[in-house]
């Protein structure tokens, strides 16, 4: 019952966190739409049915994140923690989203920051994420003994805003500036139109991809931020830095 | 005249700086045995004769260096700048490097972290190649007409101990743990035998790259600090983080 | 009953938290005597009784802040969280804060800094208003629909220790000088003899404020520090600087 | 023959620093086209002819500066430190600029950001302003006798790249999002031609702006980093924070 | 029935927390060995059973770390909390472990790092430290008036891994180089054989004491990280900079 | 002729420096006092004469120095560098200081911080005494072949204002109570009648005293900075903890 991503053969999906129904695709819909187009899959879980805030109901709310997923072709599934705006940092939710981590058994990641912004559901989210990727690596943990532990790849945070960027991490920078790719990526926000008819959040993230972009040199790009340091057995593997200005 | 490292076809050389005649192999010594076996080229530019140290004299500090880059299949020559222990930040140092920039054209560039650590050289030497990796840009730095403008792909900081590793950067380990790679690692660092029968500056790096390595479940890495964010086009380009414990 | 502060027609009240009977007049006193003598509405809400504290009954505590709260000319309530040395950070506290926030519907709202010092209710106190602001705000929050949303003006952090001045958030120093505002403020903290007659607390406030002052080429002066950047339309908006040494 | 920058009555000017013949255009246009049609007076001091750009010949800078300095309704000279990419941090340069700040007499000055970007000369001017700052209220330096000491109002630095930007200062962030200001400001920009048609450098600065907008609620805003603590004697003089996502 | 540490007349115990069996040996166990072979008291409180790990059973953690203590002369205690990886940030954790320091009255107390690593547990329980120490010290918290407020002398941080290392408090290093020290030392770590026959434990903690020693100029060290600024009343009592390399 | 300070026997003399006439004895005076009163020797090395200063001709301030160094039982020199507000981080400089390093051979260092403030030949001092240490070391500068190599045991930072505070070193507070002390050290600082009669400087430097006092539970205390980690052989040297509030 519960979706399983298809993704290419050997290759584990990302997996994407999002504490609201539209964080997602705003924070790293881009990146999303650009790893899904080239074959790679992608799940979302979703924590909350955005029911506290102030545009949308619960059921609209969810039908719209059901069809962005569908537009970045994503699975998608929803998370019941405390609901929206009354998010904790619990040890049973650390444990629920790790019991999430070892049955889609992802390679790469995405939560949001763990630095507060203007909404404190997703500094939390970040937090249990965080937690929940360290104790599904562990094999003793009683309520999870359903699956095998699992050891992720890369826990890489997204930021809803630019306050909410980790200062005490280095970004890296995700070049996603084709055309159909940015389109892919509007839509899937733009299918939130509870939220965006009210407010211009989609103009705040193609800023801020757009002033990523112009620090790259390229069209567009969003800002990522490694929870641990990266290893590499090749200098060319670092690519290039940006030094577009 | 000037050494022109070879390299494969189309591929850049690498770049090193160093301030005295064995920083560069105690820096990052294993990353660029790694490089050089994996058949890109590497140059090395030596800042100093290393006059000043307790031990070694000049002629015998620059055989050792020169014995050292061929154990690491580099290329090496020296620049005079103000010499050892005198070396200060100045317009026209970052303008000589630049020039050497413009001639070498290097993709990677590796220098001495900008933060200080023991020896005021480093972390000045530093910053005079981040200010060159700028001005080999600029077309209209008269001093620098002699060859075209050059933008290099990554500035790279290493540090010879871990105070001079910079707080502000998130570091990328490179795994060199094949045991060749750390034999030729050794063998450049104790190439340098007027500073090694002294002191055990060989156990000190060697400690620094089993503890990265032990963080990144590997046996031996370097951290290098990019001084600008990475650019990637996938996020499969990233790898793995370092989550060994 | 609730009680509602009169101010200035057409200007919101400034509303300032509390986690022990004595925060508010220690930690920013001297600002709220000068706000109010400049015919401005305060309110204070207390988080606790002190009933944790060496010294000092819960009710004799809740007197003292009655007193100091007419000295300073504001009005007074108090809030049940956990009770003193038992506060913790959880989203029904934040919701409570938060319907205080839409009752009093105030401008400035002044808090204990997130940043841990001696005592772990100051910093928590801090979180939970922060969050407080940002959940008044949002209309679908179902504990909050017996007031419309409310939108604060500013949110200012006050330090009761030097350890609590958080070192990421740039100081703005409200200079209150004036003789009589200083008797005021300090007669405020006396009225708490339960915590003066046992320590100098009110030495170490008038030293900071007098430390403070001398930075600011004032008499005395009090730290604040905004959550949020300030926004002004004209540079003389901002007045002076703190160049006084 | 040094320009005296008019001004209200009893309105110090504000007195503006760039390393090149653009960098106050693109740092802060917007604010000093708001400023000066506000009635305050402004001055440009420009410590180089950009001889050392990729495109433009100094001639042909200097002739765009003054005409955008026109635009933007504020006067302009130029200073000869050590030429363009050739700046260094010299007591003799804080020195003469102490003697600009002592001749100008300004309020608010505005100086490039001390945080390195992709100009060393940029951070450096930063540094020397800083000084001069200082210096100009010494009454005892022997080069400086010309004219009386001088304390400033404000010393607030500008960050052309977002790099920049200090991450040590809490930024203030100007509003200047009427139209007219907008258009004065581009035109400001346009008018360096010679570096405008070959790089995007206007939509740069744009983009920042509106991002810094988004985040204030406003059209347009530019970021400013006040070297020290602001000073008010009332809460009210703090106007709102950016509490606009 | 509960332990009692002895110790030099007149000299208070060192108090040691652990979030898990093996903590306390794996982060300060030099540091203990080093203490008690001088004849100073010390011991341990763990609060949990080690129950979530990949390996090993419970019983035989607790057996392990009962080993362990006595190989480093400490006595040991079992609090259970929320049991392992289930830890969370309570104010009645903090009540409970405050109610410990109340009655064994340490000195010197040791804690994990509240900075973030690889197990959530580690953070939570240096968190939980921090307020105890505080709140043993309020004569009003109702829980606590079986035994009288104490106030320790120092609480000082020790770090399971270098992440957890705090980057905001400067280490001091314990220079703990004796054979017979090491030696306890590895004995005790060496008795968690559960944990050390799976992974390299006790490689990661020699290494990095070494490198810390290689920095210090001795053989082995430990860097801990105190809580509040250290006083002296002379000079004299600093000792020595690492001023090795 | 160089003034050679008496000491106990075996005891290594202090050796401070400072930029101005006073900056010593402003910034450190309680504690040089509290040092020789207890036996030890201190050297000044001073390095202008103030010529800049507002206030004082440079004859007035080396005699007013001269008392100041008499009161404190400390020996003085002048060495000169640039001259006031004109000093600049220049290698000849540092190596300047190593030879008096050299010819002192302190155990304890005293330097103004490297962190900007409000003078600044004051950090810039701090940077040069930073690097002087170290070339102290280094066998083979040739311009120091003079004495033999010198290790210091430790150089400690003095901030003369607030802003000059390193923070990213944590202080270590220097209890300074007594009251011949606190009576020997204004003593001193008013010696500088120059300065002390146009500001009050002298207020000042008692209330930071008395501010970081109150924060260590005694009357007077100075924060030093260490510029390295303190290494100790036991926890009990590192005495108690500042936790007076």
């Amino acid at each position: 019952m519960t979706p399983t991503p298809t993704s290419l053969p050997d290759t584990p999906p990302i997996l994407a966190f999002g504490a609201h129904p539209d964080d997602i695709e705003f924070g790293c819909g881009g990146v999303i739409a650009q790893e899904t187009r080239a074959g790679r899959g992608a799940h979302f879980v979703v924590c909350s049915r955005g029911e506290a805030a102030t545009h949308g109901q619960p059921g609209q709310r969810v039908a719209e994140a059901q069809r962005a997923a569908a537009l970045l072709r994503a699975t998608i599934e929803f998370v019941e923690l405390d609901g929206d705006s009354h998010l904790e940092v619990r040890a049973a939710h650390a444990i629920t989203l790790a019991g999430v981590l070892r049955r889609v058994r992802p390679g790469i990641v995405l939560a949001p920051s763990p630095v507060e912004n203007q909404h404190p559901d997703h500094s939390r989210l970040g937090r249990l994420v965080c937690d929940a990727a360290r104790l599904a690596r562990f094999g003793g943990v009683r309520e999870l003994t359903a699956a095998p532990p699992h050891g992720i790849a890369q826990l890489l945070f997204y930021a809803l805003t630019r306050e909410a960027e980790p200062g005490n991490i280095s970004p890296v920078l995700i070049d996603h500036s084709r055309p159909e790719i940015v389109a892919a990526w509007v839509a899937a926000m733009e299918a939130h139109a509870s939220q965006t008819s009210a407010r211009n959040y989609v103009e705040v993230q193609l800023t801020r991809a757009r002033l990523h972009g112009l620090g790259a040199a390229v069209e567009y790009a969003t800002a990522l931020f490694p929870a641990d340091p990266l290893v590499f057995t090749s200098l060319s593997g670092l690519g290039r830095g940006a030094r577009g200005f």
